[in-house]
């Protein structure tokens, strides 16, 4: 129970875990709206009713609210496939991330978030606990199955796929020296699946 | 010519080219020495005997001068062989890329600075006119190389390949859920030119 420190709109004393959903929700509304630049606790605070004082102690940093609130926001934009077709799951997924990261302002929240990673260790810690660790082992999964169906090769690098795929997605929002489109998830798949060797 | 601004070792004006030379070789000694943090044109100065006023003359600020001094300082170990094997080939570069961003500084520099470019639009113009733009076009004109001489698919997209190798080692780079290793430098290239597929 949160007691004092929940949200103060006349309804007494909530759950916490509704309160805490409140509160990533509002926080992920901001994110998206404004990016990093806007976002702080005073203004979560103000949007979500909730004190500083239960912010500070459910998130010790901005960076790691944000990172939860990111995470919640976009998770069923990018729940992962499964028709059995590993190919066309996993072009779909990849499309759908390219178009979360151009359509939307969660490509320049992610980059920022990167970006900050590099200098704040503990913001890269929360950034890899909270998010990009749960969301690689989705993918791995997902390529093993289909190793064990019969659908990729038996001695597969799962883990390295990811960084093939949607690493090579990140490798364009960061440094965009090309651009990051739905075509180039479908060739990222197709090169990848098929090889670009000559057979 | 530099004139008064030039190194002030009592040796006189020197052409301009080589004092620059000089900045940069002194600039990129601190720069794998001490990363981004210890990097100010104050100890640039202080280290090549050139004048603050000199560097700002040439170099707009601090992210551009290390920019350009990492590049030049890694220049010649990012050299792209050409035996008339892609797959070789490829597969050297990407692990003497490995091997420079794990076993030296140059790794953490190069993080701080696309870290640094997401929120710095100059910087970030700068990374890509400087570093990644010209790097990418090598790697490219060796997987165009290749496929005209017959060894990769004629439909092959030779910057998606980019992107599945070095983007794919970026990624664990700038998100290390997984070891950067030579290995997995060698996983990549076979993975991209044999296929994940089962034939």
């Amino acid at each position: 129970m949160t007691g004092q420190d929940g949200p103060r709109r006349g309804r007494g004393r909530r759950p916490a875990d509704e309160v805490r959903g409140e509160v990533l929700a509002a926080a992920g509304d901001l994110l998206l709206a404004e990016g990093m630049a806007g976002f702080t606790f005073e203004r979560v605070s103000a949007i979500s009713g909730a004190s500083r004082t239960t912010l500070h102690k459910w998130w010790p940093s901005r960076g790691a609210l944000a990172l939860e609130a990111y995470f919640r926001t976009v998770e069923s934009t990018l729940a992962f496939p499964d028709t059995g077709d590993i190919a066309a799951d996993l072009t779909e997924q990849v499309r759908a991330f390219v178009r979360l990261m151009t359509e939307t302002p969660a490509g320049r929240v992610i980059a920022e978030l990167i970006g900050s990673a590099q200098t704040d260790p503990e913001l890269a810690a929360a950034y890899r606990e909270n998010y990009s660790a749960p969301r690689r082992a989705l993918a791995v999964t997902a390529v093993e199955a289909a190793r064990d169906r019969g659908q990729v090769r038996d001695d597969v690098d799962a883990e390295a796929v990811v960084d093939q795929l949607w690493g090579a997605c990140y490798h364009r929002l960061l440094i965009p020296d090309q651009p990051l489109t739905e075509d180039f998830a479908g060739t990222l798949v197709d090169q990848l699946v098929h090889g670009i060797g000559r057979r």
